[in-house]
């Protein structure tokens, strides 16, 4: 069984960043990955200390990327804010920093145009993270988020993007957003050593909500054995990374919530 | 400008098939495509019938497909449903039988099964569908539509199974099914002439709901112009549909709705 690592968006209507690193050592659960905003709250420095004295591997930093903006402005503050991304990332000694790379611009329709602003920030970027020795792992995004927060849709697109722009990239593949592709299997295989992280999330049927109705593994339809199969057909021997954005997960006692988690990781 | 038809669903809540081909009449809309439910309440023969008498074309029967079943009586069901579809589709003269091939069956993780089942179903009525001289057009559906709608989610995997299954098929292209797709311009220029069928139909920021809420056309982020120059540039020079699945729309005056679709109909 693979080694399980919390994603803190998980718990973060009830836990910050301190409690998320406890509750992951009281309950045996060996890496973290947080997002910057409970960082941040916390201090990156302090959190650094606080997660290594605790034991644990950081699987990811969420999140940099959304490059695409409507002017030359918006565009510089997101490559400067994705390079402070990477000291972060260095700082925790994290495996990877995921990407999600930006919608559209506001009032554009524009998709070619924003895919070139995502090629071109991350062209911008990587010399810098390549120098920190931090792995840009990018996560291609459910299409249903397309419009405002992935021009980044599938697994292929993500690895054409890594054969482009060369060295310091990889891919960050999430169940939840890779599942229906017809073509992830080939991808995965294709990917291989590329692969930076691995996240499981479930499908629910019905799905009520296109960001914050994510499931629990087990709860929805997504073969996530299958595709833990196929990552490490490819090489990816690494952690599995829970990560739900969920109204009704959120709603529970953080405990109760990483109890259910360890006891549904069954990949 | 293209010749624009009116799904019936766009105005099922207060429109019969009766009132809509009389509004269709009424607006100079030259096309229409009806639902089966509503064709049923009409009667196909009489619906043939009104049809012709008012000039309209039919762009489309919705829907076939639904194949995936967790028994073989079910399969078997639903591959005779489409039979019937079939000669709907025939007495109507309809330029194509949209298929919505079905999701997973219920309680199912397995998506390699259930799109063996779509390709099976397909191949069981393709015999029928060509003796009646109808295209059967596979609508690739949004991926996020894949659990319980539609196992083919892209442009590339429907053309695999035209060019798998034979004669007979070809495709709906919907705008909003397939806009997000990083492939989506060379697949178009694949599919040619198999494009049977194309839909406008706008994705909005934000979506609220992940069947019901499409937006009229302009009043989202695709690029509809973008995406039929691209199928006319592959060949196709017929009806632009439009099929909106949407509360808002639903609720108001349909000859309002006609008056607007005509107002954004450019492409």
């Amino acid at each position: 069984m693979s080694p399980l690592s919390l994603n803190t968006v998980t718990v973060k209507e009830r836990w910050g960043l301190a409690q998320s690193i406890e509750g992951c050592a009281r309950h045996g659960i060996p890496g973290i990955s947080p997002w910057r905003d409970v960082l941040h709250a916390m201090g990156v420095a302090p959190a650094a200390k606080h997660i290594r004295d605790a034991g644990l591997s950081v699987t990811g930093l969420c999140r940099g990327g959304m490059f695409p903006a409507g002017d030359a402005a918006g565009r510089a503050a997101a490559i400067e804010d994705n390079r402070r991304a990477i000291d972060e990332a260095h700082a925790l000694n994290a495996q990877c920093l995921v990407m999600v790379c930006g919608g559209l611009p506001a009032g554009s329709r524009d998709l070619a145009g924003a895919r070139a602003m995502v090629r071109d920030g991350l062209a911008a970027i990587l010399p810098y993270a390549r120098a920190a020795g931090v792995t840009v792992a990018l996560e291609p995004l459910h299409p249903m988020t397309c419009a405002d927060r992935s021009v980044l849709s599938t697994t292929a697109q993500a690895l054409d993007l890594c054969d482009a722009l060369g060295d310091g990239l990889g891919v960050a593949l999430d169940c939840y957003h890779i599942w229906w592709d017809p073509d992830v299997e080939r991808q995965i295989a294709r990917a291989g050593t590329r692969i930076a992280a691995f996240h499981a999330c479930d499908w629910l049927v019905p799905t009520t909500d296109l960001v914050f109705d994510r499931g629990m593994p087990g709860d929805g339809v997504i073969d996530i054995a299958h595709l833990r199969a196929c990552v490490e057909a490819a090489g990816y021997k690494g952690f599995t990374e829970v990560e739900l954005l969920s109204r009704r997960w959120w709603a529970e006692d953080p405990d109760q919530v990483l109890t259910i988690m360890k006891d549904r990781h069954k990949v």
